[in-house]
């Protein structure tokens, strides 16, 4: 069974998200696994990776509304404050939803449902340079 | 090492719980893997996948009573309004719990804990269809 | 390819956090796959695992006060109250969070980021024992 491995590296400009599902297709296009798994792990604690309906706009940007008034930044309660207001936010964000996530493959391809998207989601304010690992195992 | 596939249907009754261990362990005793791991992979953005407490139905319902306090049906604050007021919701709900579980498999059996069940957690009030992708990897 | 399987054994003093990279480590570097997946479950639904900041253990506290005030002990909303005021808060944070983690493994190695530390986040107020369950998949 072949087990294949793949990087992403992203650049986020800040707060909100960037679509990665047709970065996952192509590392699954091209890894020759017919049947499988494609595991994607985020190599941070304040982003996290999203499954999202990836037809309205606006479901992404509710989502970011709901999240900053859950965990709001800059409150007075946080300990860990050096590294500015959006740091802890940032990691109870991540804590909430993802770091890594596996996908099914079948028949050399993604296997996402017709309203999936995969995502980065960028929880700090500033724009960061993010890495992904891929790995895929599976069947020929 | 193998790895094979397998697909569930299920037709929920609207928001509420299904639990799914019984067909998990079903599709695992019949996949001739002895140590691996199962993977469950839900197509869909309004539900969730959910390991739970399986003894007292109570867990069940005080788990629908916290989330429908947390993300509650009709907010105006949401944008994403056209498919009902308990859609943008259920995507909610969705990214703060699972949409892809993975799970060990000992001497061909599922190694769930002796209190845990799997369920699929129906977050839409009208009924839907929900189609689940199994990948059974490991060795034989 | 090869399939491994460890267990590790945890006693948690009560609520908190117990951080087992290094155990993790271990079993990678023991199971003699250089590249591949380390999967990582826990057999509970009052305790989490949780990938987080490993640097500043403020970090750790601010999750924790940041939980304990979304998920209130003792809500008199709960029905399920019979084991203690602090049992339904570790199911609902339990879900919040997660039961199991995949992690990478590279050149024999767990490929953590830099700041990424693994931890069991003990949800019940008493001590308690905690199994995790490790399947190692991959090339050799």
């Amino acid at each position: 069974m072949p087990c294949e491995t793949a990087q992403l590296e992203l650049a986020s400009s800040g707060r909100g998200f960037i679509e990665i599902s047709r970065q996952l297709h192509s590392s699954v296009n091209a890894c020759g696994i017919s049947n499988g798994l494609c595991h994607v792990f985020l190599r941070h604690t304040s982003a996290s990776l999203l499954i999202s309906e990836n037809a309205d706009p606006d479901v992404l940007s509710d989502l970011e509304h709901f999240m900053s008034q859950l965990v709001p930044d800059g409150d007075p309660a946080y300990l860990h404050r050096m590294e500015g207001p959006d740091d802890m936010p940032a990691h109870i964000r991540s804590v909430l939803t993802c770091s890594e996530l596996t996908l099914p493959i079948r028949q050399g391809r993604l296997a996402l449902g017709t309203w999936q998207g995969v995502y980065l989601w960028e929880h700090r304010v500033r724009p960061h340079k993010r890495r992904i690992e891929l790995t895929l195992v599976g069947s020929a």
